[in-house]
């Protein structure tokens, strides 16, 4: 035996370049059963090919949106999940009709535009100049003189990096500014794509729900069409016209779409993994996000279709309406907040489908060992433990996460990701299904290891 | 003096990789400087950004082609040419109001769509089946009975190349498509945008114009687009709704725009260089052709600022509608035909901004030796001569070429230029300031190069 340890430790070593603790036998066979099935295994593929052809865009309350939970419901089912079903979800319905823009003076010139979720119409074409501030706070400093009776415009460009840190940087324009460009008495809001790209194609995202105060109507530019008109800024006055057809009708359901394999166990305890089902409906949401989807239900069965099952279940949750405000999470935290409990650990996917090159955690300090042990797991993918941060659980899985549910995020490269995101570029074919491969194996490996275990993950204090 | 070539020969071995022949002093010390200013001089780039930004799109007869012509006329006076004068071109005016397509079965996509220049209107949407082609080779094959009442897709992909080559391989569908279709009884032409890159923002470009025959209705969708119609094609049938309100519309003028420096011999002879100032409507026109006309303005003007002017003179041609049947360059060869003679050699640029990596050239046999000296004087540019192809012209000055004028290709390096040709991606944020002016160079040593001396390059046979 001691021979046998002292030579998964060699391998360890020299394979993981990370020492061996608690690997046993069957545990350290699984693993690697799982990684090596993973990579090769084209289910993930499969269903994100399935859905971005057979159902396209899902925005919330739209028929793609109804088709998708149809789609995701009969694909679980056909998948082998134990149990399937769906909880209804209710939110203000946001429609986008129609939306143009072009610069009318000096010269004429169409731009690349989407209007933000959540703004209101214009009624009819508004016409006027443009007054540009480098970002929000240049904005909130301004006199409300400057604005009256014009247009607003943001110019801040996201940074990219691998993190997609330069998003929470950059997007406080597009969620408070369509409200701090109302209190100044601005007719309306353009402001510069949130995106890395250097496309003619707009990024759209919704603004904030919890805002308090008027908000104008609120689009954004691409990054080609905002160097434009910044040159021509620079030069002298500039006007716009801006047409949005868009804005709240009533309320529309949809629904959070569940599946669940048990455990072996059978003490009703489960890992949450999961995703968004719905999209913005300017591209197919292949990677926003439809590759979060993909993947955590291929990591589920592939655990499942092990020789035996895990001690605890696998529940993968498919939200509803993440995009608009983040309903489906908040419908399902408000739901089973009685069941925090049996949910020992969730874990969401919600950044593109970049390979996953680290995670973080969040679990009570009783269950580090077991993180660390995790680490050793995932040495095979090169996906350390980033310790100075914890986990904050994903959009959604923040939800329960803020109850106080045990999380872990395995953080995706997200060099590319904003590229795409929110864009009528996000589509199939920007996917590599060698990285969903590899995404599936990280999650499938996370599955395993919370739920092949009797160790608490939590209980773990409440954050906002 | 054999001491001397000797060390000029050793320098340019091991500068050049290439033996020398001629390099007089005074020339080698004038391409060096030409050179090395090119490669600190932003006046290329000034003039694209002025021109993408101030002007925008120039498509044939429209407002933005005539603030092209009163810009460039502008800029080369501004330059100090010596003459800057226009000459008219009148064509055929097609008019882009209104594009849309959307799948309407199994289920709705809106396409990312743009018509084919010289498509008539489909007058009002047009519903029908869509019939997949691989390429026009198996539409030409199609039996008629296969196509009646349907939509004929084309699905051949462009190939990346360093060249381009793969345009040429794929642009029959687009040229020649709209009409093939029509022989089959097909209602309407769709192909897969011809362009390399993945995003959702289709290609246009103009259909044959001297194709015998009827034409349908025509137009291209993007690459992803025509992904997810072929995923949808491979399950079942699909309909499309097309609907293009474009066509023809009388006819229009515009104007080519010639600037020229004299040379200090005074017999009236000179280079020609140039490309075409129109562009297509979706982007701004920065790399087709802006780049060109940006480069081939500098590179002239940096020849004229040496110490002394070359012995010939350099005329700049910025040829009207180029991408509607080459106008522009057949107006200039009818009226320039009889002082054939004088234009010692052509020049083109009009393959976008990415640098110059090799040139081909068409001259007569006797001036063979001096495109040697061009080889040395453009090693240091690493810019060998490809001797197994002749130069071809581009699709301008070519129609001079055909009359017999001389001609020089440099070629760019294409392997991006064909994800933003005829797209709305073509802007300025596409172009790299020092990709410029490393063309500046090579096009500043081609017109000292064939300005500053008594050799003939023609006569050249006239050829198709």
């Amino acid at each position: 035996m001691m021979r046998r340890l002292a030579l998964i430790f060699l391998f360890c070593l020299s394979a993981f370049g990370a020492p061996a603790s608690e690997w046993a036998d069957t545990d350290a066979e699984r693993v690697r059963q799982l990684q090596s099935r993973a990579l090769s295994d084209d289910t993930a593929w499969m269903l994100l090919e399935s859905l971005t052809t057979e159902v396209g865009a899902r925005m919330p309350g739209t028929p793609g949106d109804a088709l998708g939970v149809a789609w995701a419901k009969s694909r679980l089912n056909a998948l082998g999940f134990d149990r399937v079903w769906t909880e209804p979800v209710t939110f203000p319905y946001w429609e986008r009709n129609a939306e143009s823009a072009r610069l009318v003076q000096p010269r004429m010139q169409e731009l690349a535009v989407t209007a933000l979720g959540g703004s209101p119409g214009t009624g009819g074409a508004l016409t006027a100049e443009v007054v540009h501030f480098e970002d929000l706070a240049a904005l909130e400093a301004a006199a409300p003189a400057e604005l009256a009776g014009k247009i607003a415009y943001i110019g801040k460009r996201m940074a990219r990096s691998r993190d997609g840190s330069g998003y929470g940087e950059t997007v406080p324009g597009r969620s408070r500014g369509p409200f701090v460009a109302a209190s100044k008495g601005a007719l309306a809001l353009v402001i510069r794509s949130v995106g890395t790209d250097d496309d003619r194609l707009p990024h759209t995202g919704t603004m904030s729900t919890s805002e308090p105060g008027e908000r104008v109507p609120s689009a954004a530019i691409s990054n080609p069409d905002a160097d434009i008109l910044e040159g021509l800024l620079r030069r002298g006055p500039v006007s716009l016209e801006l047409n949005l057809d868009c804005g709240f009708k009533g309320e529309a359901t949809s629904y959070n779409v569940i599946g669940e394999f048990a455990g072996r166990e059978g003490n009703g305890e489960f890992v949450a993994v999961g995703g968004h089902l719905d999209s913005w409906d300017l591209g197919t949401g292949a990677v926003d996000d439809g590759a979060g989807v993909a993947v955590t239900i291929a990591a589920a069965r592939l655990v499942q279709q092990l020789p035996e099952r895990p001690l605890r279940g696998v529940r993968v949750v498919l939200f509803a309406n993440e995009e608009q405000g983040i309903y489906g999470a908040k419908a399902y935290a408000e739901k089973h907040a009685a069941e925090l409990a049996r949910h020992v650990l969730g874990a969401e996917a919600d950044l593109g489908s970049g390979r996953i090159f680290r995670f973080r955690s969040r679990v009570a300090a009783e269950a580090e060992a077991r993180v660390a042990l995790l680490e050793q797991w995932l040495a095979p993918l090169r996906i350390p433990w980033q310790r100075d941060q914890p986990a904050w659980g994903g959009a959604d899985f923040g939800q329960m996460r803020r109850l106080g549910m045990p999380v872990i995020d395995l953080n995706h490269d997200a060099s590319q990701y904003f590229d795409l995101h929110h864009s009528a570029n996000d589509t199939l074919d920007k996917v590599d299904p060698s990285d969903l491969q590899y995404n599936v194996a990280a999650y499938a490996t996370l599955i395993y290891w919370a739920a092949e275990t009797q160790v608490a993950f939590g209980p773990v204090a409440p954050s906002p």
